[in-house]
């Protein structure tokens, strides 16, 4: 693995260490199409908005879940393969 | 998944988001039976010992890497399963 590219799977892995936001992307993946409604995702975690809203933004900017605005809510899909990327690293070897 | 499921699993996922500790993950995982001595794992970074045997040790305590000392040098191997509890989650689903 070269630097680079450790480098850019550690900046993901960086943003998806996180419990709640763990929380947030299995709850978006169960989603049918996984696809969550921000207004669906508050309650469950016992979160403010101004903090769910904070990690939407990591994992938004991270390129792990997509953001879209429809009417009043927005919609949060995870972004296709942006977590396979590392899943490879992360399957161990049997021995 | 559950408050202590995302803990355990970030604790991990902090434990290897960092690109020095990604590439050591995968040199230990390129070699036979995925073992290698940490005389073989220094060169290759361009880091002085002390940086290395740190980040062994963060991997060792997150349950990661398993050290074994044999002589004068220390082997270390993946734990097998370790990297696989963060694995189904960070496959996408497909869309």
């Amino acid at each position: 693995m070269t630097q680079e590219s450790a480098e850019v799977r550690a900046k993901s892995l960086k943003a998806i260490a996180d419990p709640a936001r763990l929380r947030l992307i299995s709850m978006v993946a169960a989603y049918e199409d996984a696809e969550a409604c921000v207004c669906d995702l508050q309650e469950p975690f016992g979160l403010s908005q101004t903090t769910v809203s904070h990690h939407f933004k990591v994992l938004v900017e991270a390129g792990i879940l997509h953001r879209e605005k429809r009417g009043t809510w927005a919609y949060f899909s995870l972004v296709p393969g942006a977590l396979a990327s590392v899943a490879p690293l992360l399957s161990s070897p049997t021995r």
